[in-house]
């Protein structure tokens, strides 16, 4: 079974490489820029159509608010980039918010961060996912409707391609990253002269009539209307995610690293801030008008839209009013935007396998995990991670708008822990040093991370509030479940740690008064004899060898060539009432543990070693189930004696590759 | 994950019965009769139908020769209940037309009817279960169209009441049986007397206007209804299935076990042939109509039928006539039927395990399954029976129509092979016995073998071309695969054992040199004291103990944890490139095999025995994989020192149940 997985998994996921093969080349900024920030910008292609059709359920008028919920979510996010900018000099070790919020508010809220991370990193291929075949579904027309699958083959191609490792150096990042921005300030430019030369057309969304909702006749008005207004923030703030990816990074960035991480930060949030005012200003000046569901909610000349129409997401409707539907310009500010979402799922196949092994080391996640070098480790974190994007992109069938109701909850409650961490891990600093400037630096930085916390806290109640029904309450309670089940296997590990540790009792001198060796035989073949020597080589104080009586006929030829090798071992035969092998042998053994209790007793197994899986199914069976009942049994060690069978040889060639 | 399966098995399935307490209880005939019987009998409620609906595509004249057909079914019958009378005589032990075959006619045809056998098991138990789920659904009105539904259930809750185990005493079985042949017989009688009084109704069903097939305008003419009434034929030869079954039985009978084996055969074919005689009388006599799609191939009054019309199994219309629909005795027949039914599959369910563990015994499936005392052996038989029996009856929806078209290839593929064999027995006996009296019984036997021969196989060609199209070219393909993978696992076994066979290169005495110790050490903790004390118990030539550097600062804990034990055994400590466990373990050994190839290398492994399924993924992963790499090495033995941690208490009470 192994050896034939393992066969498999090498044609499809390549030879894994040497963990000091991937030295750690130190990023300078114009390629550590791109590397961490195509999460970050790649959220320009989906937060603007949030805040659009979430502002068009009051109506028309409610849409001319769109730019000043886009100027909301850059305040929200330059203090962020403030706010991390501290971070950065302060935790320069790359352990991030889960370090932060563990040394100075405790493991409970350093769990919490844990949990709220690992599901938004889920989130963040789901959402990156879904939107990339929303672009792609824009410029391959028929793709339309496909999204579901198109973004289900995505993360699967994804998860391969990071089966296999990526190799590549960050410049392959930086390309497209660059080209993307390009574009974007390419076309918001174009856009700009086009509009000051009166030469800038209509988006065809822009001659649709919005029918508001139920309660929204008068626009953006009373509780609901301020409600409806937060709710348009809070997807926009969608745009925040993949800031905390730089202060992750640190350690890799080239000296002197905290300084160049902070600028790179900067210039992130600098560049993000001007793409969503230049798509939100396009989207206002060409009048694109976008729908939770077209359908319902858009007139034409009075009539509902025709059967068919495809609303395409704000930039490729930008760039087809600004260039031209179908121009060559279009098709590369498309394809840039949907390659940079590709990039951003990507970034969350990197963070999160680091984050699992983080929690694996803190012995909150299985110990097998904790070496990132170890593939394994590697593996299961990927496969664990495509596999709940495919659960989310598939139940709620590559939705964006419904998938972004779940998103963001988990990197505010991050962001709002990491920076109260930051508060008291200025307020502990400040306690120690003396030095005046050095004091007047933290206390500034302490000023920056507290309106930091504030305003995160205050987007997480909001983000709490206005999705909670929306489809939060999903996020919450994965998160609750990650949480319960990391306390847990700490909780195990640590009641194990103590039941194990070594004590006065525990004496590494008291050895086993006598060694008592039991063979098992079935019949008399090469394996068997193999099982003999090696016992006999022991040098037990007593060796016996047992065979269970099965079938009388066959028993008899097992006593007759045990016999003919004219060997000083004897051959017990045991009885079998049930015609079943485990019993009697357990009874055997309880026998020979009570009637000495202080000698070891050793049973030796003859195994066959196998080549493919379905021989290990006719093999091996009665012998594992011994196995498994022995270990319960104290005093009783299992010798697995492994006789490799010819078959076993080309399953070995595969199990000696590194 | 045992432990927890075992606990929910325990729950489900209750204890396992003591092999020697399902003791031999020798069978008079009369309760004989019933145990073998119901697969035999209750074929009488789908044989019938199934001969009428094949007549009707070529309209109501061609009906008219249901009689016919019937009697043909019955000299058949009656040919076969002959032949066996034969079989039984000479093959008194029970191992059925398998040991037949194999050994009169060699391992290929034993194995071919094995494959046969097998396949038909599965059918007995799709079929009978969709049948009987249709006389439930004519009791129960609302339960038309849940045919397949009930039948799933019904095929689970049979396996789950086989997988419990069946104590009680083939009384349980007599009296439905008898129910149900009185049930049939007084049907019969009261239809009779209905008849000479001129008392007798009409079936609803006899008011339909046939339209026959295209090509049948002019009713059974030509060749394609000579294919036609064939078809009929062979349908109606499922009447013939499990006439085999009192062959198998015949050591469970009292004495003189032959002569009442061959009595009850008697007794059981003239009761069949009596049954499907009173049924094809009556349902002609009443005008009863079936056809395969009633709402096109039937006319009303010149009108397709209403929607909704549901047509009833021959049996239920005939009762419906006879006793009137709704009346008491007509819901005595119904059930007497159904019930009927699910005793015929549940004979699937005893003799499938067993011919699997014949099958096992002489090597041909794994050697686990070969005792059929050992509870494992029978679960595995019962549930591959009832997975087989539930693909067939969802993918065909339960229409018995469709699963009688694979059915009884397999029947009539046993039976000629069967019959083959004995005319071989017989000829071979007569070689060698010179007595008079004798050889005319020989003589006489083997005449009656040879018309059973020419007979069976008569029937089988016929079948084969009738319903090769229609469906049996899926039992076919089965029955190859089940040929081709019997031969194979024999193919491998035979390999095996002369692969391991003792020769004089394989000396008992020749014994490793020297024995050298290897212990893992991850921590020091009380299991890895626990090992070391074993691995210097088995006082080895060398011992060392070796710890993997995957943490420099865990490492360096570990190498202090040792050095304060103070014991005269040094610790390796192995360098990490990869930061992985397996490689740097490997390539120790591997060292150390080259330097001292003649050398025994005994790993000792702590291993820790977990309580709950979870805890086992949380620990022993690596040691797992280590364990599975070092079988590959020759020269190699791993010894595993089991630690019992506290949570393995509970499961062990488990593991401690018989």
């Amino acid at each position: 079974m192994l050896t034939f997985f393992n066969a498999f998994k090498r044609v499809l996921v390549g030879r894994p490489f040497r963990n000091d093969s991937l030295a750690h080349t130190l990023l300078p900024k114009r390629i550590a820029l791109p590397v961490f920030a195509s999460d970050a910008l790649s959220s320009v292609a989906y937060a603007p159509d949030e805040i659009l059709l979430t502002l068009a359920l009051a109506g028309a008028a409610a849409v001319t608010m769109a730019p000043w919920v886009g100027i909301a979510v850059m305040v929200v996010l330059l203090t962020v980039v403030a706010s991390y900018r501290q971070n950065v000099h302060a935790y320069p070790s790359g352990g991030g918010d889960y370090e932060i919020a563990n040394v100075n508010l405790g493991k409970t809220a350093g769990l919490t961060v844990a949990s709220a991370l690992l599901v938004d990193y889920v989130l963040t291929v789901a959402v990156s996912m879904s939107s990339a075949a929303n672009y792609l579904a824009t410029a391959v027309p028929g793709m339309h409707g496909t999204q579901a699958l198109v973004a289900t083959i995505g993360v699967v191609l994804l998860a391969l391609v990071n089966l296999r490792g990526i190799k590549e150096a960050g410049s392959v990042f930086a390309v497209p990253t660059y080209i993307f921005i390009f574009c974007i300030f390419a076309m918001t430019v174009t856009g700009l002269i086009e509009a000051v030369s009166g030469n800038l057309a209509r988006a065809p969304s822009a001659a649709f009539e919005i029918l508001p909702e139920a309660g929204f006749e008068n626009g953006l008005v009373g509780l609901a209307g301020g409600f409806l207004l937060l709710r348009a923030f809070s997807s926009g703030a969608a745009a925040l995610t993949g800031v905390e990816a730089i202060s992750n990074g640190v350690p890799n960035f080239q000296k002197p690293k905290s300084k160049n991480a902070a600028t790179t930060l900067l210039l992130l949030g600098a560049i993000a801030a001007a793409m969503i005012a230049g798509i939100l200003y396009l989207a206002r000046a060409t009048g694109v008008q976008m729908a939770q569901d077209p359908a319902s909610e858009f007139l034409l000349n009075g009539q509902p839209l025709p059967d068919g129409y495809v609303q395409n997401p704000t930039i490729s409707q930008i760039a087809g009013t600004v260039f031209g539907t179908g121009s060559i310009p279009f098709f590369i500010v498309v394809a840039a935007t949907g390659v940079i979402l590709v990039f951003a799922s990507n970034t969350a196949f990197n963070g999160f396998p680091v984050l699992a092994s983080i929690l694996a080391q803190d012995g909150y996640l299985p110990r097998q995990l904790r070496t990132r070098g170890d593939r394994l480790a590697f593996s299961n974190g990927v496969i664990a991670l495509a596999a709940g994007a495919l659960v989310l992109i598939i139940a709620f069938d590559a939705d964006v708008t419904k998938l972004i109701q779940l998103y963001i909850v988990g990197v505010f409650i991050s962001f709002t822990a990491s920076q109260l961490g930051m508060v008291r891990h200025w307020t502990r600093l400040l306690r120690m040093v003396k030095d005046k400037a050095s004091r007047a630096r933290m206390v500034k930085s302490r000023v920056i991370n507290g309106v930091g916390f504030l305003m995160t806290l205050t987007v997480l109640i909001i983000v709490l509030i206005t999705k909670f029904e929306q489809g939060a309450w999903i996020a919450l309670l994965a998160m609750l479940f990650l949480f319960m089940m990391m306390l847990s296997i700490r909780m195990h590990y640590d009641r194990v740690a103590k039941e194990l540790a070594v004590d006065e009792d525990s004496s590494p001198r008291a050895l086993p008064s006598r060694v008592h060796a039991v063979l098992l035989v079935s019949h008399v073949r090469k394996p068997v004899l193999r099982a003999l020597a090696y016992a006999r080589a022991s040098r037990p104080s007593r060796l016996d060898a047992i065979t269970v009586d099965l079938d009388p006929m066959e028993t008899e030829q097992t006593v007759q060539d045990w016999e003919k090798l004219a060997i000083p071992v004897p051959l017990t035969v045991l009885a079998s009432p049930y015609r079943e092998t485990i019993t009697p042998i357990m009874d055997y053994i309880t026998t020979m543990r009570r009637d000495s209790p202080r000698d070891l007793i050793v049973v030796y197994i003859p195994e066959y070693v196998v080549g493919k899986w379905w021989e290990q199914l006719v093999h091996n069976q009665t012998a594992l189930r011994i196995k498994t009942r022995l270990h319960f049994e104290s005093g009783v060690m299992v010798a697995s004696v492994p006789w490799q069978l010819k078959s076993s040889e080309d399953a070995q060639k595969f199990q000696d590759l590194p």
